[in-house]
């Protein structure tokens, strides 16, 4: 099985197509978590519990390198050390760590992240350089069974900036997704879904519908759910009627819920609730 | 001063706009350097010795971060030890991490690379988000005197995919170039430069010359020369005639030149004859 395959099998048993999006705000962290230590161990710590309490709720999680990489090399040895928990809990996990770069650079990166011992199963990179930038990084990926998800419309305010402007007969983030679905055949499973998966924002629903024609092989990473202000129903035009063709990104929702009751039950609560509704709407 | 004041000031010192490229390629190491030693130590005692050897001849190197994160935490241990021994020889060290991302996660990453007691000096940044993704780097860069760079116009084949496609009166990688002029005035020093500068492909001499006239403000950072197949009078046009406007980076012929003296001998041999070339190309 390739990686899409996989993934979806890994969402299929579980019900859950919510990916967790580590992104450790230190501020956020309960005090029972913080006492007594300093960064990056406070954060290390915290993970590791927010992924055993919220495994069974999810398939995957995605780190945010720009949380670990504040602590430097400490921080990259808290982030290994996380995901390390996390393949222990036999979740996928995805570096989101929009790296980019060509040629014998963009080889090191996709060994540094997708090489066959390293603790993650996928990687986010960003197109600007064109497939120099992109086709180094399937080639590693196909090889050792991972994955990688391209940024192709982000969900931020200016996100449009670039990515709307016309080009030709299409946007440019469409002009990207084509690019996305004609180099993501380099590595397709038993299920035409191909281990190249790209990056939609939640916040755009209309551009997922016309994406998802435009990829049609393409699993999407949407962010943007809960605290960025896309709901469960503007990500439904990502699923196809069997459930498959997307994982949904939440963070903050997960990690620092509001709720009463003590932190880990709060946050095992929050997932549990994001998972049923992006199940039922992924089968809808 | 501001960042590219600063740097400007170096250059002028040293007679010098030469970047060093830190990509240090491990199979390409003299064996001097390797017996006795497993990566990431031979890398990073090889780069200290490059550093050493080059510093007269450079006001500035660029690690290429990829080649410490293959290496996981240990090689992140690599970078910053080789940054803070650069630092100690008063060079500017710029972060070749093509970083990108939005909000909350743009500001830590800015934290990692330009913080005020991070060993970097300058981080290049991947313009696809938009202003989103630029202006967290900015308002770090500019607190700390520090500087970023954002991709333009890249050295490699595939670059005009996306860069060249055209939007509106202008291509795309002119637009971004629009867009880092005007975001580049919210950090200019006392001689108009910005401390946003701008990564421009060597081999693209006409771009060059466009993009000099669409960002008057911004220093270039110009790879693709040597060994990418740039020469010195491509890179002319980037420069004003006071010499001042652009860093040349060239990695692999100086980490590893041809020669028949010792390898401390050819890499100062070959520093100081980019550095005459570049700098006679600089003022011509």
């Amino acid at each position: 099985m390739n990686f899409a395959d996989a993934l979806h099998s890994e969402i299929h048993k579980k019900k859950s197509p919510l990916c967790i999006g580590l992104d450790p705000h230190i501020d956020c962290i309960p005090e029972v978590f913080t006492k007594g230590k300093t960064p990056p161990q406070i954060i290390e710590d915290f993970l590791k519990e927010v992924i055993n309490a919220a495994s069974p709720y999810c398939a995957c999680v995605k780190p945010n390198l720009a949380f670990f990489e504040i602590w430097g090399s400490d921080g990259w040895r808290a982030l290994e050390s996380v995901c390390e928990e996390a393949k222990k809990q036999k979740l996928y996990v995805i570096a989101d760590g929009k790296r980019n770069d060509i040629g014998s650079t963009a080889e090191r990166y996709a060994e540094a992240f997708l090489g066959a011992k390293t603790p993650y199963d996928a990687l986010t990179i960003t197109p600007y350089l064109g497939q120099d930038g992109i086709i180094p990084f399937i080639q590693t990926a196909s090889q050792n069974k991972k994955g990688v998800f391209v940024l192709v419309k982000t969900s931020n305010p200016s996100s449009g900036e670039f990515q709307d402007l016309p080009v030709g007969d299409c946007l440019l983030h469409e002009e990207v997704a084509r690019a996305v679905a004609r180099i993501g055949t380099m590595d397709t499973g038993d299920t035409d879904f191909s281990s190249v998966g790209a990056v939609v924002g939640a916040t755009h629903p209309d551009d997922i519908k016309i994406l998802r024609s435009e990829m049609p092989g393409q699993i999407f990473l949407i962010p943007g759910y809960g605290a960025q202000g896309g709901s469960a129903a503007d990500v439904k035009t990502a699923f196809y009627n069997d459930g498959r063709g997307a994982i949904v990104n939440s963070s903050r929702g997960i990690l620092f819920p509001q709720g009463e009751k003590d932190p880990i039950e709060n946050i095992k609560n929050a997932a549990e609730k994001a998972r049923k509704e992006l199940y039922t709407i992924s089968l809808s």
